[in-house]
């Protein structure tokens, strides 16, 4: 392999290749810290979308209680990087992952959740400690159809049960919102508040999350905390959900035409393993930036293919950037990302928590 | 992270984990290069599937004649590990990846394709050396609709182009041919043969290939090698198109229920950062081994969601092993994988060639 210097601009840089423009992710987390101050509601952002200690602790420098982590593999790397409340808001099981569970509980503040009496009895037989108790919340299915309890009567019985676990302390209620049912969210925790208060169960914590509702966020009357993660790239499902404008989004693929072999089709290197397969729904794949009428149609694992309409031309060398449906998906096939600010590439960052998946 | 000792049975690994039968991949190694054989069809395995140095020197020792890489980084990790022989079916433009290739040329016996007037002419400032001449095969479009040119009159004026240059040699035409079109693939190349060979062109290799139609790879007039890729593990596509059984399948995703919050729903900690979102076209995206049933109806990031239907039943905490829709994206998410024969684990080896995207 020969030496390859370092890209000083962004038409150095070998493609496909992640770039993040820096100022519009830093006025992302501004944007959005900015209304949940408003709204008096804490920030907890979920760093699965950029995995990068570099963002989060921006995030957390900008005003956010901490971050949200969705395995345990990213919360240590979190962890090591200087990042200090970590929300892990998964039902933790079997005995690997209760040690490393109960490692981390001796570096960061942590708390989880759970939605079982079985993950309930694996965290409480492992944290004992009454001087330090692990935080842990209900997780609620208020209409996403994931994890989560069903009703507020079972949310009261697993508050109940960790509410009476030597080294647990109930935290509250937690739920990840199906996007656009905020009303019903709000509504099914509400229930729950209130019957487990009945209860003598205070919840000191309600947190709810998801960037495509985050400008809606703030009309809960029941949340207490939010967990959005896309919102710092955005992505063109999030556009489509009204969330930002195309020039909002900091995420892009860059990518070199290398073929065309008809006049409406043209191929990129960049495919399904730099861009993957997650439409979230969405018609196509992805659209070129700055080139109207040329859409990512199909993937194959590495070549995009993209159909050419209206007065969208492209050449074989051409160098494009690929907006994709979700950026999330993206951060997770590569080892590294560009940070540039307009076409300068002011850093590159190892995906520190990429590929961490227990 | 606490320390993790090394798994010795299935039982000990930690979830979500890649698991490789190798009894069963060893069995489809040397069932294919057999067919190949019989039919005086070269073979040269796809490596995208498994992105191992470990089953790629399995295949060349089996018989194939070198191997298929799709990216030059894969192809620098498969010639550091000893692999000599590489055919790289890319077009490969821009001066840093054209050093890349002219290293890896010294370094391998190295061939690839074009498909326009551009890339051969990078090519051929690139590669002047008449001593040591880089092969360059033309990608013809049969059916595909992805790369490759779209009539044999095409294909005839870049083999005359790369025939014509000091450093390249024509080495013959290549498709990756539409899954079921092996017929219409047949007469396309035929008739490009037969115009290039009126025009003094003679194709030394005529390089077809895809895992869904490798047991009709015989029936070809005119292809002299074949590049399957998933025929080494298979999976559900191809089990759906009939290349073999659930029990030749060599690639499953051991993971653990976290959650079962309703009677027909349960939670896997395997989402698409495991399984992908690539369905290939299945209506669902995976099924679990053993469990009739129980099928993989949702993904988001971390959660697989399982439906569950007549007899199925799981518990939380139970171990079970996914069969994806499709092993080779799958490779590609996983810094490692656990290899094992029966439920001992025999090795633990690192992708290295995961993530290679440039």
């Amino acid at each position: 392999m020969t030496d390859v210097p370092t890209p000083r601009t962004i038409h150095d840089i070998e493609t496909p290749a992640v770039i993040i423009d820096v100022d519009r992710a830093d006025a992302n987390i501004v944007r959005a810290q900015a209304d949940a101050d408003k709204h008096r509601l804490k920030l907890r952002p979920h760093i699965k979308t950029h995995k990068l200690p570099h963002f989060a602790k921006k995030q957390v420098a900008a005003g956010a209680v901490g971050i949200t982590c969705q395995k345990i593999g990213e919360a240590e790397v979190m962890a090591e990087a200087g990042l200090s409340d970590i929300f892990l808001p998964y039902n933790i099981l079997g005995r690997a992952k209760l040690d490393r569970l109960f490692a981390l509980h001796g570096q960061v503040t942590l708390s989880v959740t759970a939605d079982s009496l079985d993950t309930i009895a694996g965290l409480s037989a492992t944290f004992t400690d009454t001087g330090h108790r692990l935080k842990v919340l209900v997780e609620c299915d208020t209409g996403m159809g994931r994890c989560g309890v069903q009703t507020s009567t079972e949310a009261l019985a697993l508050a109940r049960q960790i509410d009476g676990a030597s080294g647990l302390s109930f935290g509250g209620l937690m739920t990840y919102p199906a996007p656009g049912l905020s009303r019903e969210t709000d509504a099914w925790l509400i229930d729950a508040r209130d019957l487990l208060k009945s209860a003598g169960l205070d919840c000191e914590t309600i947190s709810s999350g998801g960037t495509p509702d985050i400008w809606r966020a703030g009309d809960t009357k029941v949340a207490t905390e939010y967990r959005p993660g896309t919102y710092i790239y955005l992505d063109r499902y999030q556009v489509a959900k009204g969330v930002g404008t195309n020039d909002d989004c900091a995420l892009t693929v860059l990518s070199t035409v290398v073929s065309h072999p008809t006049p409406t089709r043209a191929i990129l290197d960049a495919g399904s393993k730099a861009l993957s397969s997650d439409t979230l729904g969405l018609p196509d794949f992805g659209e070129l930036v700055g080139i109207p009428g040329a859409l990512v149609t199909g993937l194959s694992e590495e070549h995009g293919n993209v159909t050419l309409s209206g007065e969208a031309r492209l050449a074989i060398g051409q160098r494009v950037r690929v907006l994709p449906d979700h950026a999330c998906v993206v951060s997770n096939l590569f080892d590294m990302v560009h940070l540039v600010s307009g076409e300068t590439v002011v850093d590159i960052l190892p995906v520190a928590a990429r590929g961490r998946v227990t």
